[in-house]
């Protein structure tokens, strides 16, 4: 490990520049208008898999965006097969203004690098390709059997994903997966996500009258919309942030004292994060701490809204229709497909007579918790403390990885989330980027983490 | 009056050509971008005046766009003076893709003419131009004083209107002013309208997390601006459409028992009008007939709203800001200021600590009774009389006409409502149209007026 280490350490600025040349590319999985971008970074990412190394290497197409496969099995069958993870997508970008360089021409600032999914995930995939290169230039091996699976789907759902695991269990098949697509709990706080959250996204369309109406001449006769969509939004959530739709809590999987008193232990300063945020107050339900509501319990957000004049000025209508879309972060138990058909039936249940609802689920994905005592996690706990000189913590994450319960389901491998992100680095906002110090600390760590995967007795 | 009768028959499809150089001009006064053609509207306007015979024409600059005024004072002091009011700019266009033809290039299609501001108010504009015109073609003059006075600024709130009436004090003195800027109560159903309301038109602005987060990362324990805004809706308007804000109807003049009767003498097919709208229910404040909540009692409506993403697809975030654009109606005896400022306090009130609200005022104006016993409204019904051969009904409309008001006040003058647009017409929205009989009839009748009015004894 003492030439890696030191190999890692040397090539630390061209580590950089690489990645520099991942990010430039507008890989914004959502927008029709980049589908070919979305094809050109799969065609990077087959390449890079090709330049450290590994073998069997293919695009594999979807009635969406390609799939990334590559492995390299010669470390022989007494040792692991690990699965790794990532997604080579990224977010859009709006609102494009509030970007202090352009979210594809990748800027070093204060130590970070600055680009549309630098740390959501290009980054983080990054991580696990220098690592194994590193192996491979000083060894001309791997400690273990790795696969590398890398779609680009994720941020829209992986609705490709799933399908393409269940066609090809036996190409995938590993004892374990990685995936680093989280974050670190903070910086200097290495840790281990055992829990994620899953989700329901749904879209909600209200249409009153079939044109957009003078308001003066129709308002009092006719509900508006926007109004009717306030009403029907108000009553999803009460004044203290629980959720109304009925029988939503009723699957949920409770937290155990024994994770209380985890989150108890994790270091945070409320003052800290209400300055980071700028806001007075924070919000949620009663009698859970921040840390317990935003990772751990179940939430309902507005993701966006729309209707009528937004422009400047005052335009005087009573409007046609108005739309929201609303997701709903899910924890382990609850399953999506329930969740989205509780939020319909509330939806129209609740809707009133005089406008039209029209509900629609946009995406989903089951939560999953994964048991944290395993020789892989303990080779984890080991790789991070020589990686950063600190031993890590445990913790859940409040995002998504809806894939991680489908490895669970059809390959039956347990997921280590291994995040390399911090959680101020605005992963879906504007001026997203990576600390750079935490890439370099993360291939160290990864190298690290293949070598200790190695010492596991089959 | 025969002579004239005859000459605007057989002018009938130059009118339609002249009108369709003024609505060609895209004067849309909230658009910055639609600066020039504000301008180069007034021209057009000014240069009419000057071709049906008009004197003293000058355009008068004011801090936003200018006034058209001119003049024809011959008729003699024992004749009455009229001032004939109205508009040259328009509202907005969009959504442009709703529009049958493009909304600057007029085009006739079912007796109809379409285009933005052929109803509201250019036609009706120039339904006064050409009456004036057949009089001082057939006769060499008019056989009342007229004067006229044009604004540019009715859509955004006629912001300068009032300073510039209250600094010509005596270039507008008057007996009464006639405004044409509302619409008939239905086709062959001619109408006065007595009543109109006013209006205080408000931006709630809020504000969470200093920029959008990730909503998996973050939802549960930040509050989220668009759930924030919708909770502020809903509780402005109960579900049945009565408004919640506190004192807002204190000074409402209540309907009398003889307006409520006459409401209920007039035509109104409630099965033809939610079919019209495509609507299942109607919708409002409950104790009132949908004409009353539509004409004569105040209202709150929401006339757009925004925040978050708007795109395709899903993106999951928490977003920083959300806003809403939320207009009330008024009726008189409410004043806009104080209605303006309960609103602010009680959004403020009901607004929670985890987010910022900032409140603003757009514009506003108040509403207006006229008396309907007097020599210029009894010359209105036999004019209408004879331009339309029906008597007309007397009706209140639910839009806002502020500068009726400013005359009262400032000039002591009543201002006679003759609306020749039909409420079906699409004033405020796509595919905005003038019926081509009534904009005839009309000219026929405001001819008619002119003549009607020289008969009062001074």
């Amino acid at each position: 490990m003492e030439k890696i280490i030191s190999y890692i350490d040397s090539n630390k600025d061209k580590y950089v520049e690489e990645l520099k040349e991942f990010l430039k590319i507008p890989s914004v999985s959502t927008n029709p208008e980049n589908r070919e971008d979305v094809r050109k970074c799969a065609e990077f990412v087959k390449s890079e898999l090709k330049a450290i190394g590994l073998e069997n290497i293919k695009i594999y197409e979807t009635p969406g965006h390609p799939i990334v496969y590559g492995d390299w099995l010669k470390a022989g069958e007494d040792k692991p097969t690990i699965l790794i993870y990532g997604h080579y997508d990224v977010q859009p970008v709006d609102p494009l203004n509030l970007w202090t360089n352009p979210p594809f021409e990748p800027t070093i600032r204060n130590g970070n690098i600055y680009a549309r999914g630098s740390a959501d995930d290009k980054g983080q995939v990054f991580i696990h390709m220098k690592s194994i290169q590193a192996h491979m230039v000083n060894n001309g091996s791997l400690p273990v059997n790795i696969k590398f699976l890398i779609e680009g789907e994720e941020e829209i759902g992986s609705v490709n994903l799933d399908n393409f695991i269940s066609s090809n269990k036996e190409l995938l098949k590993c004892d374990n997966v990685v995936v680093s697509d989280s974050a670190m709990f903070d910086y200097d706080v290495p840790s281990i996500c055992y829990g994620l959250r899953g989700l329901a996204y749904m879209q909600v369309e209200v249409t009153g009258p079939n044109r957009d109406l003078h308001s003066g001449s129709f308002g009092g006769a006719v509900n508006n919309p926007i109004n009717a969509l306030a009403h029907i939004i108000a009553k999803l959530k009460d004044d203290k942030g629980k959720i109304l739709i009925d029988g939503f809590y009723d699957d949920v999987l409770p937290l155990t004292e024994k994770e209380r008193e985890e989150f108890k232990k994790l270091p945070f300063d409320e003052k800290k994060y209400k300055e980071g945020l700028e806001i007075n107050e924070l919000f949620g339900e009663e009698g859970y701490s921040t840390l317990e509501r935003a990772s751990a319990r179940p939430t309902l957000d507005c993701n966006g809204i729309w209707g009528g004049f937004q422009g400047e000025g005052a335009k005087t209508i009573l409007p046609s229709k108005a739309g929201a879309k609303i997701s709903m972060r899910l924890v382990p138990n609850q399953e999506p497909e329930k969740i989205e058909k509780l939020f319909t039936d509330f939806v129209n249940k609740i809707a009133p007579a005089s406008v039209k609802v029209k509900v629609t689920s946009l995406h989903g994905g089951k939560g999953a918790i994964t048991p944290i005592d395993s020789p892989a996690i303990d080779a984890a706990v080991e790789a991070l403390r020589k990686g950063f000189g600190k031993v890590p913590l445990f913790t859940r994450e409040g995002g998504s990885i809806p894939v991680v319960n489908t490895f669970q389901t059809l390959l039956e491998a347990d997921t280590i989330l291994l995040g390399f992100g911090l959680p101020d680095e605005n992963a879906h906002s504007p001026d997203e980027h990576l600390n750079l110090s935490n890439f370099q600390r993360g291939i160290l760590s990864i190298a690290h983490y293949l070598n200790e995967l190695s010492k596991i007795k089959k």
